[in-house]
């Protein structure tokens, strides 16, 4: 099998790095030159951009959201027109359910097939081959996939046999992530009012029936006051906006993930949108006025 | 040691019989005649109340809120008054840490020790001895309620040598709890709006960073369409009320927490306070228009 990989930031760059440890010929594709070097230097194909593109089996794009997704696939270089029939794209950014039902009928049109396949785990476990894939689409489109799947992801979830599913679950899950790192925050904080410090808030409730995957998580850098960016504030005033949007189309009433929205709407407006989520904790600080650990 | 536990509700009846089979003497104290009863039929003590109060060291109290806490301590047949000084008050109800600091004084007054400690596992821990408890008191109140917690908990959370974090630590835990079963609402019916059905989504997210114990606890009670309460609705307008209480003393802005109160009070109006606390996923679907499992 030949690939390409469209998009070298955290998560693809470690995505491709599973594609050649898999025995995958992959080319890097990126706006950045350096980091398409950095992916050949890696064991990433030498061989030139449209010539890997028409040979390619398999493009896996992974890139920020769908208008990212719509110029790599159709834009001024888009790919799509550059691949060969039956070639399938392996979408991974966080789309609504019927830009992935759009996107797979415009490529089928051209020939092309198209598997909805958000993904979950962190640039860590991309890079082990371990990440769980939310995917759906057609039965050809799996089988075409699949050895790239195969050296992806831990555990892929087939979720039917249609674009529209695998993205549908993708933003569920992005609604809990994002509900539950503001709950973490503001439980962590709220203790912090009654005199609880955050690392005993992290040490007693991960171990009790409060405890979510994120709180465990993303507990420990508010505990610490680390906000090294491993997942930023902005993916979730992202995400969180997808969900908001694709609510409010569906006239679904979801108070608490505008509740959530607007507390990263603050982090990034006050200038934390580029540290980790656990930011969105310096916001239920300063309106309490507590200093965090870390913080003067 | 001899105890007695006054409130036999599903937790407190539980949790007298993990005294029992601890080897502690134990008479069961209830508001119901035959609760009493049928607690003496488990092996419960004969005594009767006043003797079994006199020579008791230590009291579990297991009821709803900080008011019948009060009234079972300090009502007209008030037990503290009735207690043999150096015994020890266990008080479980989840209450501020305001009220628990201070009943810790008033009970110091008259001779008598407390342990600030809020109870979490459900009923079936409370019967198996498994529970968590989040302790905090006097060094002299940790020893004299030793034997009764060793019976009755899995998990003890030493959290300081007052009253007071105990009970900030489990309102902590009740913020998140609360917070996390109605999201997992929020997120199941979203699902369903996108087209997927609540078993899938509980079936996957359950694997995923979305997940928290809630959800995969509540969640399928959703997909069921089973509302049989294991904990009900009510419980969480009570707990997430003493959360807001707590932080409109202390001018803690908690937005998740207030938005989930909303939607317990609208389950709790609409007339489900009584079924399980899952049950606020009906609120989310009939202001969507959706039809749950297991409804018509």
């Amino acid at each position: 099998m030949n690939a390409v990989i469209v998009g070298l930031g955290s998560m693809g760059f470690g995505m491709g790095l599973s594609l050649l440890k898999g025995g995958i010929e992959t080319l890097g594709v990126d706006i950045s030159k350096e980091r398409e070097a950095a992916f050949r230097e890696q064991g990433g194909s030498q061989t030139p951009r449209e010539e890997a593109l028409a040979s390619a089996d398999a493009a896996v794009v992974v890139v920020v959201n769908a208008a990212q997704s719509d110029s790599v696939l159709f834009g001024e270089d888009g790919i799509a027109a550059r691949l060969k029939p039956g070639a399938v794209v392996i979408n991974s950014p966080t789309v609504s359910p019927a830009y992935a039902r759009e996107t797979e009928a415009r490529l089928a049109e051209m020939g092309l097939l198209y598997l909805d396949a958000p993904i979950s785990g962190g640039s860590v476990k991309a890079a082990q081959g371990q990440l769980s894939i939310m995917a759906s689409g057609r039965p050809e489109a799996f089988a075409a996939a699949r050895p790239a799947l195969d050296a992806m992801a831990e555990t892929v979830f087939e979720l039917g046999d249609a674009a529209g599913p695998g993205s549908a679950m993708k933003v569920i899950n992005q609604l809990l992530a994002g509900v539950h790192i503001a709950a973490a925050a503001e439980a962590i904080t709220f203790g912090m009012t009654q005199g609880v410090v955050p690392a005993k808030t992290v040490e007693v409730i991960s171990k009790c029936a409060g405890s979510s995957w994120m709180f465990e998580n993303r507990g420990p850098h508010i505990a610490a006051g680390d906000y090294t960016p491993h997942s930023a504030v902005e993916i979730f005033v992202k995400d969180l906006g997808i969900v908001s949007d694709i609510a409010r189309t569906a006239r679904f009433s979801a108070p608490l993930t505008a509740a959530a929205l607007q507390q990263f709407l603050a982090a990034a407006g006050a200038g934390h949108g580029r540290e980790d989520d656990a930011a969105v904790a310096k916001i239920y600080a300063r309106n309490a006025g507590l200093t965090l650990p870390g913080e003067e």
